[in-house]
C-alpha cells in the first residue's frame, strides 16, 4: 500500500483514490466545518481534477463557496453544492423519490442532488403518505418504471412498508427527524423501517438524503454498466 | 367515603363497586398470581355476584379454574377466563378486530374475549398487513361497518395508519411484542402507532389485548345506550 | 382508484377525500412549515370547499394567516387556526378536557380547538392533578356528564389512572412534555399513561392535544349520529 | 484508618463496623453466591457476635441455610433470611407497608422483614391501587399513624403520588416489576415515581424492598432515638 | 370530600388545604409559567394567609415578583422565591448539604432555600467529591451530627454511596445534569444513585434540590415534633 | 382492487399476488408459529403453485415439514426451509457474503439460502472481522468480482465501513446479536452500520441474513433482467 | 500485503500473525461456538505453534477441550482455557485486581487468567466496596505497588473514581452486570464508569474481564521491556 | 487522615495533594463555572505552588483569564488553559493521537495539550478514516514508533478496533458526539469502541480528549520513570 494517493492538508487527508477504488470522489459532510476549512478541502480536489459534492452546507457556508467557486451548482433546500470537474454525463434509469409529507423535502432534495451529481435521474413524488392512500395509489406506475425508489418519512416512518408491497425492486428508506412527542427525533421512523414486513426495503441513517441518494446511484448505475 | 364495598381477601383488596362506576367488574390480571390466590380471588368474585374476567391465564392456571368452575369459559390462544354471573345480554353494535399478521392472533383473541364478556359483537379479520394492500383494501367495508376498530401489530407497526385512513370512527391501535432484531420487544411498533398520521388512533400498552377490547366496546355501549 | 381527489401543489398533495372517508378535512400540522407554503395549503382547502384547522401555528405563522384570512379563528395559546367553510353544525355530546397542572394547558386548548371545528362541546377542568385529590374528587359530576374524557398530564402523568377508575366511559390520555430531569421530555407520562391500571385509558402521542381532541370528537359524534 | 475491622474470608471482606458506624450490620445480597459461601459469611457474622439478615435468598440457599442455622426466621415469600445475636429489642413508631397490586407482596414483604429485623413495627396494606380510590382512602387514617409510609407499586406506579398528598410525613416509592410491555420491567413505574409531583416522596431501585425498609427504619428510629 | 377548600383561577387551581394535611402549602413550580400567572398565584396564596414558596424562578419572574412582593427573600442562584405568611419558626435539627462538585451548588441552594422555609438549618459542605477522598473523610464529623444528609452529585455520582458508608441516618441523593458525554443530562448519575450498595440512601428526580430539601425537612421536623 | 387474489386461512391471509407484484412469492416467518399452522401455509402456497421460503424455522418445525414435504431444501444452521415448485432457473450475477466472525455464520447462511432460493450465486467469505485487515483485503477481489456485497458483523460492526470504502457496488449491511454486554443484543453494531462513514452502505434488522439476501438478490436481478 | 499467514477452516479464518502485530496470539471467545469448532481452532492454534487463550469457556466446551488438551489449564470460574506453547517467561511487574462484592469475582477471575497468560503478576484484592471505605484504605499500599489497577464492579460501580483519587497509575475499570432493577445488565455501573471524575480512568466493556486483563498487561509489559 | 491539604474557597474545595498522591495536580473542568470563579480557582492552584491545566475554557472564560495570567498558554480549538508553575520537564516516550475526520480535532487537540501539559510529546495524525484504509495503512509506522495511540472517531467509530489491531501498545478511544441522526450525540461511537473486538483497545468518556491524554500519558510516564 505504499504509493496510495492521498491529500494531507494538515487538517484533512483527501482520499483522492475514492473515485478509482468506489466510482465516484470523496463527498464533503460541511457541517461543522470553518468556512475557510471547506473552502480549502473544496479547492484541493479541484485542483486534483476531481469533481466535489458537497452535503449540509449551511448558508454562510454557500456563501463563502460561492464567493470562490461560482460556477458550482448549489440547492438551498437540500444544503447541497456540486462542482463538477466536467459536464456531467447522464446514466439511464431513474430513481423515484417519494416523500410522506411536505416537511421531508429537504432530505429528498439531498438525495435528488447527490443522483444529479452521480448522473442518475429522479422521479420526485412529494406528499403521499398513508393516511390517504389513494396518493401513493394512483403514482404506482411512475414507482415501476424505476429502477429503485427512496422514500423518505419521518412521524411513524410507514410509507416504506407500502410502496414495499407495490414494486419489484429495491426499496432505501430514509427516515427523518420531522414528528414531534414519542418521535424522538426520527428514532420512531428508523425503527419503523428496520423492521419492515416488505422484505425489499433497507435502510439509512436519519435524514441521511445523500446516503440514499448515493445507495440508489450505485445500484442503478451498475443496472445499465452492465448492458 | 366511608361505606365503599371492597373485599379485602388480606392479599388482594377486591373492588367491588368497579361495576356500579364503570359499568364493568374489575378484571383479574393472571400472570405472576398463585393459582390458589387466582381461584380464591374468582371465587370471592362470584360470591359477591359479579361476573369474572381473567386475563393471561396460563396452562396451570386454566386447569385449577375449570376444576373449581367447570362452566366458565375459557380461551386458550387468548389465555382468557369469563365466568358471567347471568346470561349476557348483547348490546348492539360491532367491533372490528384486525391483524397484520398471524402471530399477533393471541392478543387479537384477548380483546375478542374482552369484548364478548361485555357484550360486543367482534368481526376479526386476520392478517392483512401493509406489504399486501389489496388484502386490507378488500375488506374495507367490514371495517367501515364497525362501529370501531381495533388493529393489532407488531412488526413496523404500520397498519393502523393504513386503517385510520380508511374509516371515520375512532381506531385502537395495539402494538405486539411480535417481531425481532431492532423491534425490541414491540417498541418498535409502540412507537410507530403513537406517532401515526392518522389522526383517529388512540393507542394501548404492548401486547394490551385486553385494553384495547375493554376500550372499543366502553364505546360501542356509549353508543347504543344513547338510544 | 383511478378518480380519487388530491390536490397537488408540487410540495404538497392534498387529501380532498378525507372528508368524505373519515368525517373531517385534512388538518395541516404547521410546524417546520414556511408561512407561504402554509397560506398556499389553507388557500387551497379554502378554495375546494373544504373547512382549514391547522395546528402547531407560530406567531409568525399566525400573522401571515391573519392577513389572508383574517375571518379565521385562531387560538394563539393552543396555537390553532380554524378557517370552517360554513357556519358550524353542533353536535350534542360533550368531552371533559382535565388537566393535572396549569402548565399542561396549552395541550388542553389545542384538543378543545379541535372539538370545537368538530362542533362538540368541551367542558375545561384545570390544574387538579392528584397530589391533591380532592380537587378530582369535587368534580366527578363534571366528569360523569360527559361521553368522554380527556386528561392531559405532565410530570408523573398520573392523573388519567385515577379519572379512568371514576368513570364509565373511555378516557383519553395526552402526556406532556412539562416537567424535569427523568421526565425525559414527556417519556415518563407516555409510559405511565400505557402501562395505566385503568381498563378504559388510551393514550396518544406526547403532547398532541389535537389527536386527543379527534379521537375524542369522533367518538362523541358517533354516539349521537345513532340517534 | 489503620485498626479498623473487617474479616477476610478471601472471596469477601466482611465489614464489622458498619453496626458501630451505620448502626445495623453489613446485610448479604444473597442473589448469584453459591450456597457455600453464603452459608461461610452468615456464618463469620455470627462468629464475630453480628446479627445477620440477608435478601434474595433462593429456595435452595434457604434449605442449605436452615440446615447450619435452624433457628433463624425466613420469610420465603419475601425470600428473606434473619439471624439475630439476641431477642430484638423493639423502637416505637411504626411504618406502613402499602402496595398498589397483589403482585407487588414479596417486595413489600422483603420491607416488613427488614423493619421486623431493625425493631420496627410494619402495618402492610395491600392492593389499594388508585383505579379504586376508595381503598386507599378507606385507610388514611391508617397511613397518617405511620411515621413512614413505603409504597410499593408497579405497573404505572401511580400510587406514592396519590399518597403522598395525604401524609404529611415522608413516603418511600419503591417500583417493582410487575407489569408488562411498555413497562420494561419496572422502568415505567421507576420514572412516574421520581417525577412525582408529591414533594415528600424519595424513590429506590426496581424491587429494592429491602432498601425502603432500611431507609423508613432509619428515619423512625432517629425520630424515636431523639426522645 | 364535599367541603373541602381550593381557589380556582381558571387557569390553576390552588390546594389550600395542603398545609393542613400534609404540614406545607402547596409549593409552586415557576418554571413555564408567565410571569402574570405567577404573581396571580402567590398573590392568592398570600390572600389565602398561606405562605408562598417559589421555585426555578426566572430572572424575569423573579423581577416581576420583586415588584409586588419586595419584602420576599430570592435566592438568584437556587431560582427559590419565599415569602412566608408570618416569621418562620425554626424547628430543632440539622440537615447536612453536601456536594460534589462546584457546579452543583444551584441544586444544593435550591434544597437550602427548601429547608429554610421549612424552619430547618443546613450546613452546607461544597465540592468534596470521591476522586479526592480526604476532603470528605476530614468533614465526618460535620456529616453525623445532622440528622439527615442531602448529598447532590453530578458526572458519576458516587458521592451518596460513600457518604452513605459514614452515617447512621438517612441520605438523600440528589443527581444533577451537571456533566457531559455519556452522562446523559444526568441520568448516569441517576443510574448510580439508585442502585447504591449503601442501604440508606434514597433518590429524588434529577436536579430535583426542592425535592430534597423538602424530605429531608419532613424527616427532621418528624423527630423533633415527637418530643 | 376487486379481483386480488388472496388465500385466507382464517388464521392466515396468504398474499398470492405477491411474486406477480413482487417477483418474489410472499416468505414464510415460522417463529412463533405452531407445526401444524406452518404446514398448512406451505401446503396452501404449494397448491397455488407457488414456491415456499421460510425462514426462522425450528427443529421441530424443521420435523413437521419434512414429513409432509421430504422433497425441500432445508438448512438447519440458517434455519431455513425451501420448496421450489420448479427447478431453479439461475440469474447471471453474484453476491459476496462476508462475516466478521464465525459465530454471524447462521445468519449468513439464511442470506446464502434466500440468495439461492432467487436463483443467486452466493460467495461465502467468513470470518475476515477488522482487527486482523490482511484477511479481507487478501480477499478484495473476490470483493470487487460481486455484484453487490452482504457484510455480517456482530460485536462493535466496525466491518461494512471497511468494505464500504473497497468497493463501487452497494454494500448491505446486517448487524448480528453476537456480542455481550454493551452490545445491547446488537444494538451496537446497528448504530454502528448506520453512522457509516462509507456512502454506499444499506442497513437491514439485527440478524435479518433473509433481507439482506433479498435486497441483493432484487438487485443483482434487475443487472442482468436489463441485458 | 499478498503473503500475510491466515488459516482459513471455513468457518473461522485464524490470524496468526497477530503475535507477531501485537505480540500476543488471537484469543478465542467461545461463548456460541460448538464444542467440535472450538476444538479445532484450539487444535489449528497449537499446530501453528502458537499458544492458545480461550475466554467464556461453557463446562460442556471446557469437558470437551480437556479430553483433547488434558495438559491446558482452565480456570472454571473464569470460565478460562490456556495452552501455552512453551513454558511461559513472566514479566516483571505486577496489576492489582480489585473488585467491589464478592459477586464481581468471575470477571476478576477472567482478568487474572488472562494476565497469567501473558507473564504478568496479579494481586487479588476482593469485596472491598465504597460502602465500607476503610476495606480499602487499608489496602492502598498493596494498590500503590501495582504497575497498573484493573477495577471490577457491579450495583453502581463507584469504586474506580475512589481508586483512581488514591494512585498515580492507570486505573481499568470494568463494569460488571451484577445488580437489579435499575442496574439495566450492568448499564448503570458502565455509565459511572464512562464519567467518572478521577482522570486516570480507562473502561472496557460490561463484564470484560479478559480484555481489561489484556489492556494491563499490555501496559505493563511496555514499562519493563523498556529498561 | 487529619492533617490532609485541602483549599476551602467556600464554593469549591480544592485537592492540593493530589499531585502528591497521583502525580499531577487537579484539573479544572471550566464549563459552567463563572469566570469570577474560575481565576479565583486558578489563582489559589497558583499561589500554593501548583501548576494549573483548565479544559473546556470558552472564550469568555479564556479572555478572563488571560487578563490575569497573560504569561499562560491558551489553545483556542481545544479550549484548554495552562500555567505551569515552572518549566516543564519533558518526559520521554511519544503518544500518537489519531483522528477519524477533520471535524474530530478539536477533542484531539484537547488530548494533546493535556500530554504536552504533563512532558510527553505527542503525533498527530489527522482524518485517517476507515472508509479510506490506505491513509492509516501509510501511518503504520507512525503508530508503532508511539508508546501508546490515542484514537479520536464520531460518526461509527470504528477507526480503533483497526488501529488496536495494528499495534502492540494500548489504544485509548475516544468517542466524539460528531455525527448525525442515529449517532444520538457519540452514542453510537460510543458503543462501538465499548465492543471492540481489538483487546488492547480501552475507552473514555464522550469528547474526553483530556481524560485520554491523561490516561495515555500516565502509562508513557510509568514506562520511561522505570528505566
Amino acid at each position: 500500500m505504499a504509493d496510495h494517493k492521498s491529500s494531507d492538508l494538515g487538517f484533512a487527508c483527501l482520499d483522492l483514490e475514492r473515485e478509482r477504488r468506489c466510482g465516484f470522489p470523496e463527498v464533503i459532510f460541511a457541517e461543522g466545518k470553518s468556512e475557510q476549512a471547506l473552502v480549502q478541502i473544496v479547492a484541493a480536489l479541484h485542483q486534483q481534477g476531481q469533481s466535489a459534492l458537497a452535503t449540509r452546507v449551511s448558508d454562510a457556508q454557500s456563501a463563502a463557496l460561492r464567493a470562490v467557486f461560482p460556477q458550482a451548482e448549489q440547492d438551498r433546500l437540500g444544503r447541497t453544492f456540486w462542482l463538477p470537474i466536467a459536464a456531467g454525463q447522464g446514466s439511464e434509469g431513474k430513481v423515484a423519490v417519494v416523500t410522506a409529507g411536505s416537511a421531508d423535502l429537504p432530505v429528498a432534495y439531498e438525495a435528488v442532488a447527490t443522483l444529479k451529481a452521480m448522473g442518475v435521474a429522479a422521479d420526485l413524488i412529494a406528499d403521499v403518505g398513508v393516511a390517504g392512500l389513494h396518493r401513493i395509489m394512483d403514482r404506482v406506475d411512475r414507482l415501476r418504471q424505476a429502477d429503485a425508489v427512496i422514500v423518505v418519512a419521518g412521524m411513524e416512518g410507514a410509507l416504506p412498508s407500502v410502496v414495499g408491497g407495490l414494486v419489484a425492486g429495491p426499496v432505501i428508506a430514509v427516515p427523518t427527524s420531522v414528528g414531534y412527542g414519542a418521535n424522538f427525533h426520527g428514532l420512531a421512523a428508523l425503527l419503523t423501517m428496520l423492521n419492515s414486513c416488505a422484505a425489499n426495503v433497507a435502510v439509512v441513517n436519519i435524514d441521511a438524503g445523500f446516503k440514499a441518494g448515493y445507495v440508489a446511484g450505485v445500484m442503478v448505475k451498475a443496472i445499465y454498466r452492465q448492458r
